[in-house]
């Protein structure tokens, strides 16, 4: 098979196509391209500077290496491998799996290219508790892979501390030891630690690489590696991008379209950036975006003095299913959104749609079509009924849906938000809202170091009869 | 057990907690309230009027009665029950699943109280041929409920024409009669026709309940009946519901104080409205939420001969999750979007987090703590820190997560639904532009009776190549 490839249309933002109100005219679109453009640069020098090392992941063969090495031990006799994280810890998990293997791929045995998986990212009890109940007698066929960099991480803490008395109990010091892999600091930090201690095997999180940014490192490539998802190819596709998106010539770098154009209609009122995928696998690529977009370009900035707050909202929404959801919206709601949509030119498999029954010849048309044929046909003319309501509409069109053109998604976002970073001209890597939330957990859960919060919190957690009804 | 109920907690909204630019003072609040009180009294009217019939439907016995008999019909024989619907025919099954059933309900056949559920609510034939792959050889121990009002829906209707043809090339005429289940118009239409044409059971989908208000009609009932959830109690909350959201007294009704607040936030520029549980069984209430504001308030509107665009934007969020993903866009983006929680009081069950290894003291505030406090430890954090910068919110409180609190929950948000489209002065129960698509599809897939639509779509199903990189 020819290598398949991304690409990136977006014809349907323009003037051309939407009028002067809602589209990009060729003076704003040559206006968009100059401050692109220097963002591009300021992109590449700071990458040139080694500031931003989620760049060479596509090139760290080493990185692929420890995961493969680690994937081949287990193999055979893992049966269920169980990812704790949250975040960037678990979206670029999620993401990889439904991507790239069945649907039933967990339900299926004959599916199967390797152990279930399951990705535990949320402290609800009765989930957990369900999941434990069904695990409970299968940990010897089990392995669980924590992954947190500092393994302060309340909420992977949490699950780590309830699985570790399970494990010692059930399997020994030994069974322990063997089914517990750390993804984590290669020096520092409380899963450090904690891994010295028992001795469990363990991968690096590179320094540098916030979660956010962390799929193509040892975070993500784990569990792909695992579940037999070809984790070389998907560097492949990344490094296949980074040759496109470090292009400082606008026009020819999908990254920068997709900044520029984003950043313009953010400007101009539409806030919202939905992306839209037209194929169930790609569903969870949509997830991964949303934290991305959200966390790196959600940021207040101080401009003479005043806080000024700024970040498109992504929205996840899946084609066909949300057309009986969203579309309405979309078209009659307010021109306040921006659209992507995600289409395969190629499934992986197809299935021919039946013969209608003599008594409902109207569904006729149905019969003998192939249903990808149906699916990209809902795309085209959802895609037709949003533009002629002038939203904007750009595709990124995926020949097929394999690891390669999987690792190029991943790079091209993570390099348009990168330069996207400079468009809003602020700090694209940092997170510093989530602080206090964290904080305030902790004093709430009785840590002695935040007792003083406990009182500030107090007005808010103590609810007021007045207001409930 | 007490009856569990559910309550409305919107303090975090007011100007007392938020100040006077992004809270609600007391003379807004009055105001609100009038307003209100007049869009409760007129869709009091118009369901008097017999206009709204999903307001009765907490009180249709015989609905239920039909779900449960059909139930009780393949109960011991079913194995695996498989919904073939889209929107209002598929949301509402998959909220009363995740809500009411274990986490691993499918997978673990000592925690289910009934069938496998699955909901097919797309075209993708990647997806759809993973599933038919593992069903293939179960399908005497497989009933199929195929919900639509018209049997015209596209998608619904192609899977249905491969399922038709797997069914009697398997299972012969008498099986394939046997295992499917229609929901549909009790008269006419083109389900009606096929299933009177075999003669499969079916059950009813009642005249002018639009499929986003269906979820306690047969469409919602039989699948729950079957997986063994109380849809009597269900209903019953519904009906405890009905009680409350019937009061003209704007302070006594909790619809008419979801609707009026958001409605109030719209007018000033919050259009995003997050729901976001603090509970895994919840979140698939938040995404049957996002159909129900999104189709029914995404309207476009004629103002003295100008087209005025207007609708909230719904989005579904997750907590604890989200906060590693979305929180901090909630906190330092754009003061545009209003909270809502949902905080469970008593989970289903609870877990103890296991004890801190002596390296890691930094962990000992976890050590022995409930997971439930946790969860909800981290609720209240994020509310502190996004009321800390002047963003509104609201909590809807569930005693419990049971049948009982779901139907509430439900029938809550349907009238505050019907409350905030007589604010916005839009028709809640229409979705006009979701036709073109439809139309706009069947052209493309080459119905006769739209071939003069292809013409137009044209030019935006041909990729310009000057516009694609």
């Amino acid at each position: 098979m020819t290598q398949a490839n991304i690409s990136l249309y977006y014809k349907n933002v323009t003037a051309e196509v939407l009028g002067p109100e809602h589209g990009i005219n060729r003076d704003q679109f040559s206006e968009i391209a100059a401050k692109t453009t220097a963002a591009i640069e300021k992109v590449n020098q700071v990458r040139a500077a080694g500031k931003t090392p989620y760049r060479d992941l596509p090139y760290k063969a080493a990185y692929a290496a420890s995961a493969k090495k680690l994937a081949a031990e287990i193999a055979g006799a893992c049966e269920n491998f169980v990812v704790l994280g949250i975040g960037g810890s678990a979206l670029g998990n999620i993401a990889l799996q439904t991507a790239l293997n069945p649907y039933l791929y967990n339900t299926d045995d004959k599916q199967r290219k390797g152990p279930r998986l399951f990705v535990l990212d949320n402290v609800d009890p009765a989930q957990l508790g369900s999941f434990l109940d069904w695990i409970g007698d299968k940990l010897d066929r089990t392995w669980f892979n924590v992954i947190s960099k500092s393994g302060r991480t309340a909420e992977t803490a949490a699950q780590y501390l309830i699985l570790q008395q399970m494990l010692q109990e059930r399997l020994g010091p030994a069974g322990f030891r063997e089914h517990v892999i750390a993804t984590t600091d290669p020096k520092k930090g409380t899963m450090r630690q904690i891994t010295d201690k028992y001795g469990f095997r363990s991968l690096v999180v590179p320094d540098g690489v916030g979660g956010r940014f962390s799929v193509l490192s040892p975070v993500g490539l784990l569990s792909a590696a695992v579940c037999g998802i070809d984790i070389d190819e998907l560097l492949a596709g990344a490094a296949d991008m980074n040759q496109r998106v470090k292009n400082t010539g606008f026009f020819a770098n999908p990254a920068a379209i997709l900044a520029g154009v984003n950043h313009h209609f953010y400007q101009r009122g539409k806030r919202i950036s939905v992306m839209m995928p037209y194929a169930y696998g790609l569903k969870d690529l949509s997830d991964w975006y949303r934290q991305l977009w959200a966390e790196s370009l959600g940021k207040a900035k101080n401009i003479h003095g005043e806080m000024v707050f700024v970040g498109p909202t992504p929205v996840k929404a899946l084609g066909a299913t949300d057309q009986h959801s969203q579309v309405q919206l979309y078209r009659e709601g307010p021109n306040d959104k921006i659209f992507t949509f995600l289409q395969v030119q190629e499934f992986a498999r197809d299935l021919t749609i039946g013969p209608a029954p003599d008594c409902a010849p109207e569904l006729g048309y149905l019969a003998g079509a192939k249903m990808s044929k149906l699916i990209n046909c809902e795309k085209l003319a959802t895609e037709y009924a949003l533009v002629k309501d002038l939203r904007p509409c750009m595709t990124i069109l995926f020949e097929r849906v394999d690891a390669r053109t999987v690792g190029q998604f991943l790079y091209l976002y993570e390099v348009a938000t990168s330069i996207a970073g400079r468009l809003f001209e602020i700090d694209a890597y940092d997170q510093p809202a989530v602080e206090l939330g964290k904080d305030a957990t902790m004093a709430l859960m009785g840590h002695p170091d935040y007792a003083a919060m406990v009182a500030k919190i107090q007005p808010i957690a103590t609810m007021d009869p007045a207001y409930r009804i």
